[in-house]
């Protein structure tokens, strides 16, 4: 079986709502702002403010990156607030998160992100791989566990500003690219659990390498069932924190017995849901000797 | 249909494998350190620091108490380290958590937490009812998502001494208490997916009243087939963060028809799994004529 590298997506589609106005009051949470988003302030790429990092850190060499280790001098961020809206987009150097610890992101992972790259072609340009499909993604992903909406042509703008001014990460040559990771979490500092009343947006990146240096080479799977991640009715088709931390048991498992990743199964026929960072080319010869390449696209 | 407060729990036992020693590598995860414990520092309650704040912030009222709201002057907090294990305990000013953008907690959900209660006596002494269940749960939640496993009694004598320290927080009165946020994170700062080579314990309180100010009265449940919560080989056994979010949106869903929580079905024979925030008891008259008191506990 060969795989290939991809982002990790889902196994079932699933209509999500759409945000529409209404009047109903919700005693047990007090959030009616979802029904009630489009009065609330626009994100809005205009506002971008840019307080950019003067400490301009030493770059590495293309073959000492590590996937996800290394961060540029800046980061995007912009703080959305029930009954206001999406505040102020700033461009501003690279540092840590100050959160309180009642914030509910570290309690019931009201947290989504995506997973995207920036290149640089053979004309010195750069290049996002269709962020418009992303950034549909990414509010999916937020509606599914009651995050705000966003304008998301708005969050492409400012992730373009983002990328020029830390246009020096980007690396050059075949393979490598600077990945970008536009993260949602709910900062509520209250305990009650119901939609998040604060929210923030931030983007960081890291200049990366090709996800498996050796090239296109076949890795070896542990077909799973006993632990599921993805089912009906699930999260599956959102890409939530949520879908990732109960997977690394099953895959240091799967290590243990020399398998590289997991072959995600559901149910007593074993439909296959996933494979571990990618998507899932079967080679199938049938019983009467015809040959098909079945590729598995996750929804 | 009567339903009472209770923890939330799960809808099918798992069986956790034990951490034992082994001398496989990983190539993929770094993380063999699972599987090597038992040489790392234990979690040791008789290293505790305390630096409490000098800052004593006013007491509310009983009738002001709003759950997870407010929070004591104080913070337990333990640091963990792949290769060293548990760092020092300490008791410190209640404050923010600072942490880098790319640690995982943010990213893929590595977070686990308790709900517990201190109450105070008719003869002025601070209880805690069964806290050695909870620690118990705490390392069960936390391996099935290959956070560090801890000495349990020490982590019950530690919140004694945060106990004594915010004593004056702890409400007196029926029905009131100081429920207490054992939280665990993962904290490496790295969005490579795997194990998380740092974590953080900290413990919070928050003085409580009644859940149901209103007393024992019934709650309109919305029958939930859609979306699921819990289901066979996932997390519905451990408390951790990725449970929460998905059931918020469904939650607003049912609010909107006028109930106030789900009841979560699971199955095409809809086998139910929980109940929002509450244990489920069915009163059952069956086709005979017999009368039934059927107790829904989540395990």
């Amino acid at each position: 079986m060969f795989v290939q590298r991809a982002m990790r997506q889902a196994t079932k589609a699933q209509t999500i709502l759409g945000a529409s106005p209404s009047k109903y009051t919700a005693k047990v949470l007090s959030s009616s702002r979802l029904y009630s988003t489009p009065a609330l302030a626009p994100l809005d790429a205009s506002k971008l403010e840019i307080n950019e990092s003067k400490n301009h850190k030493a770059l590495q060499e293309n073959s000492q990156l590590v996937f996800g280790k290394t961060f540029t001098d800046n980061m995007l961020t912009i703080e959305w607030e029930a009954g206001k809206g999406w505040g102020t987009p700033q461009i501003k150097e690279y540092g840590k998160l100050q959160l309180d610890p009642s914030a509910v992101v570290f309690h019931y992972a009201f947290e989504c992100f995506e997973g995207m790259k920036a290149y640089k072609d053979k004309d010195g340009k750069t290049r996002l791989f269709r962020p418009d499909m992303n950034m549909k993604r990414f509010n999916r992903s937020a509606q599914r566990i009651a995050l705000p909406s966003f304008e998301d042509g708005e969050l492409t703008k400012l992730i373009s500003e983002f990328l020029k001014v830390d246009d020096r990460w980007i690396p050059k040559g075949r393979g490598y690219s600077l990945y970008l990771r536009p993260t949602m979490i709910g900062t509520q500092e209250s305990l009650g659990v119901g939609a998040s009343n604060k929210a923030l947006i931030f983007v960081i990146a890291s200049p990366v390498g090709p996800y498996f240096p050796s090239g296109f080479a076949a890795v070896n799977l542990l077909a799973t069932s006993d632990k599921v991640r993805a089912w009906p009715g699930g999260t599956g088709d959102a890409k939530v924190g949520g879908n990732y931390a109960p997977c690394i048991r099953p895959q240091l498992d799967a290590n243990k017995e020399g398998y590289q990743q997991n072959l995600w199964l559901f149910g007593s026929d074993h439909q296959v849901t996933e494979v571990g960072t990618m998507n899932c080319f079967v080679f199938w010869k049938n019983e009467k000797g015809g040959k098909y390449l079945i590729v598995i696209i996750f929804l």
